[in-house]
């Protein structure tokens, strides 16, 4: 089969490489029909993921059919449409068991990091039962792919975390794909307000049509006293960082009301500065989470029912074939005006 | 100043009373601009609520324009218009503290029932500074009339207490003011199904203009099969509970999944059939409440940010001095296809 | 082997069975070496569970030492000690995935029930990974006997359910085993007064020495008038119903104070009267539950570090094959001032 | 009256001063029977508190008897004995009705600091309906002096932020009286662990005493290694900051385990470093809040059912008059193996 193999930061190549076959009693074959590209897909090439080492198979998103299961696997069986989780859960170790599948002792994050992943033509599933859903006949496969990764990750750690309640006020600092899914998931509590901060005009823009109620370009404008005027000069009760850089986190930190929360969702690479000499008096929370994607089965059926859309977030497709040319769009996203793009194996 | 006054079952008069006085520091008087009626008082008018004695003006629903306030109100002055609350709070005893007004030692349910409430010219509300509610410049009144009752109860007792959750699939017995006024505040959390049960055409065809997306009528159908064919034979996530009855009640208890649960709304005169020997190990809750009306502030945001439009309740206008022609239309809702009536102090 | 077989309603036998195999790829089977008697084993003695059919070896608690293993069984292996839950849990439905292990799609209460169980010399245990813990080296295998069964579901059903937190008043209505194991565990939550509730004086004097601060008998006292002689009139915060019969059930509904829970235990076998026309406006929940045992892990650490003592419970101590003779004490525990019973396969 | 009298960085003195009257109709004079001080007493002295000027009575915590009230004042009359909460809660604004009383918009902590305190033989109590407590007939007034501060500031910032559950592991890193606080009140939920970390080897006595299950003098050993050695590498559940420097919140955040919580207690004067680069994934929430004095009625029923003994935190009597002794004691608490001084006016 073709996969796009990582060959140390920088390399990559769509290459020839063995079809996975069934290793474990758990595991599953599926052949991909649809996949996509991640921003952690970018920093892996970066380098910045020094576990991922040269020969990996990348990706860890995607939607496809069931080709082989192993001997333990009940819940699915060849033919079915399934939709792939970037996160592996075995179901049996204490942390799964506690619904924190991002630490499970056998899984986790391992899909093009440890273990070959889905930018290929087929892919093996370990913990097949726990770690793949399946697709109701009728559903959009391109929806779903976002179900894989970024819309667990923008509800999870953005708004169940930050505890969204309807009437609140919201903060969305960084309006990347993921700041988008926190975004559009927020909407699930009502909040009265959702003010969404990013640098880029063109993203506020999509912020705009998909459910902000205020965007503040912090380019060209002081985020704190918009957000004060805003709010009556309380704050926001919940502020999500969806951003990953110190600048950003201090910024969420003068944003937060008394009583409010700062959700993390960004994925930080240095320390940052922790003002608690203000803080320490505000009854406040700071969350983190890698996302364990417990709430798939829920996100499915709010996009069964159309209380959620998430095809709002991509804006490219490319044959799986094409994924060189589909990494070029993605990595100049501000140029091209990228999200999401969707990789078809046709 | 005319009001409302009740004189035994069946009786009530438009008629002269004194102009009501602060007696407390904490005291208010409100000159009402807008009141409604409540299916309670309707009880209250047959005798149900023993409670209520001859002379009482009625009502417990109402906004109005502050005209004195006793010594200790801080909150408000005169002149400032408010929503008034049908609950009154009085902030400092136990329950009061653990947001628990409905079972406030001092205040709870009074207005219309153990003091003069606000089916009239002017009315005074104890513990002001608890128990009204800025109006914001530009809200409408007629929505916030909603906001004094049936809305907080619809809310707290059956979609808080009910635990709505996105995804959820939710069942309302009951296409009432109150039953509907659940429809409208589940929405807040997303749920994937709203199923509206109630034997009234009439009323099934607005829960589907406000939101519900299914509606069955238990009068042409049998709702317990057509809630177990809607949710893969399992049943509700949530189901509500505001008519009142033995009989619905009893359905309620059929149409609940395990892990579900069962929010009554409804103002029940009888004792009903629990049936522990099936439900003793579903694994579920049945929640009871007087509405606390602690969510008011909550509500109010929701409404100033366009997330709930209550006015959709509002079927008929009348001037105050007309209550007793409104009256007359709320008591033959059905043929009038009155949900809630406004009465205006012109 | 030798099992105890049921053989209908009133009929059993210590008799010679097969030894049981692993028949799936999660199976384990497990050496017993020791075993205790429920209250549901009464019931089916006198045929009150018709799915318990002719030849059932019954039992659902023990512990022991696996024998052998399937293959896709990973977390234990020949010669490991464990504990053994009473209910079967597959670690890959939707209930297991939501804590539900009592609804199990593929589990839940099944042992000595739909299959055979556990008062025998060996057993075999589905899905094993998910329904078997590991006894850390020098646990006491008796004390953990106790987490079965008894300790989870007085904590889970009683105690969870109840919320009950420190400060509160906490009435337990039965003082059996399931009462004590929720005596016992209340204590985890530092309530200020547990008033335990029974006709039997021997277990009063039980409970007064595992923890209630106030006892009643409710033949000789009435038992509402002293809870609100005790509680300032208010009732309790936590009421548990571990009993199961009409008028248990009753009593909780007066001795429950506004705002508080009645969690039920008991297993019941008829309907009861709800007193709806009172309780609707009390703010009050009334929960019920199958046990899940998601606690046990919880559970065992509280036993490890001695903040649990369930050793307590244990009265009476007979060697597996003399089962007969234990049944017969614990059929007649009132005489035998019997609580569990210990089954020892030497 | 004779008071403790602050007159700028280092200068206090026990001097004559008018005796407080009612100025507002919520007010209550207290004539003070007991009082303490609080490490915060000492931050005034040296000037760290700059909104506390020259001419301010100090101390925020007491016991006494009512001796004037104003006249909206209800729950309370002359001669009621009282505890006086250190937070101000007027009971009326948004904060307050959502208890968090520490950002009341007209009280919070002003006594002692914005307004004259408790130091003297007489303080005036503002809002005292909702700011005192009623002092049960033979309860002990040291033990309930602690009940001011410092054991809902350990509670409340510690034990209830930190989520404390049964069978889990908790550290607190400080074992100052806040931090023994924590230490006694973290007991309330039946933790397997709690591990108490401090360099003072008599506070580590102390901690023993108290019901700590492991020490670490952390100028000794090395506290993270022994953490991890005491919880299978994994960290523990919940943890501690009752110091307030960069060090030991920097230490929080190496023994926290993934899905845990650090709860800050600790009064910090400068930012600290976050390790977001680490603890982005590890599902952590980091809380932070003044005290708001909302669980006080409860820690009161604790202390009255003998589940709490805060008078274990008392080591030093003196007369009020004395208060200069005493405060020489207390600044010198490693020396004097200080915790908590009673002051008593006689």
């Amino acid at each position: 089969m073709k996969a796009l193999v990582y060959h140390g930061p920088g390399n990559k190549s769509w290459e020839e490489k063995p079809r996975p076959a069934i290793q474990q009693p758990g595991d599953a074959v599926v052949r991909i029909t649809k996949t996509t590209i991640c921003g952690t897909d970018l920093h892996i090439l970066k380098g910045d993921v020094p576990e991922v080492t040269d020969g990996r198979i990348l990706g860890h998103e995607g939607v496809g059919v069931i080709e082989e299961t192993g001997s333990s696997v009940t819940n699915f069986k060849k033919g079915d449409h399934v939709l792939i989780s970037c996160i592996t859960s075995c179901g049996k170790c204490d942390y799964c068991k506690r619904g924190m599948y991002s630490h499970c002792e056998n899984g986790g994050w391992i899909l093009g990091h440890l273990i070959d992943g889905t930018q290929a033509e087929y892919t093996r599933i370990p913990f097949a039962d726990n770690s793949l859903y399946h697709i109701p006949a009728g559903a959009d496969e391109e929806a779903l792919v976002m179900l894989s990764d970024i819309l667990p990750t923008g509800f999870e750690c953005g708004v169940l975390n930050g505890q969204v309640k309807p009437g609140d006020t919201v903060a969305i600092v960084g309006a990347g794909p993921v700041g988008l899914a926190a975004l559009l998931t927020a909407q699930f509590y009502s909040p009265a307000e959702i003010i969404m901060i990013d640098p880029d005009e063109a993203r506020l823009a999509v912020s705009k049509k998909l459910g902000a109620t205020q965007t503040i370009n912090n380019r060209k404008e002081n985020a704190l006293d918009k957000v004060k005027e805003l709010t009556g000069n309380k704050g926001a009760d919940t502020v999500i960082e969806a951003v990953g850089i110190p600048e950003t986190f201090e910024l969420c930190q003068y944003l937060v009301a008394p009583g409010g929360r700062i959700a993390n969702v960004g994925v930080h690479g240095r320390s940052v500065d922790l003002h608690l000499e203000i803080l320490w008096a505000h009854n406040i929370s700071i969350t983190t989470r890698l996302v364990d994607t417990v709430t798939t089965p829920m996100l499915m059926k709010t996009v069964q029912s159309a209380k959620l859309n998430p095809k709002q977030l991509i804006t490219h497709h490319f044959k799986l074939s094409d994924i060189n040319h589909a990494y070029d769009t993605f990595q100049h996203a501000d140029r091209e005006k990228a999200l999401k793009v969707i990789l078809t194996n046709e």
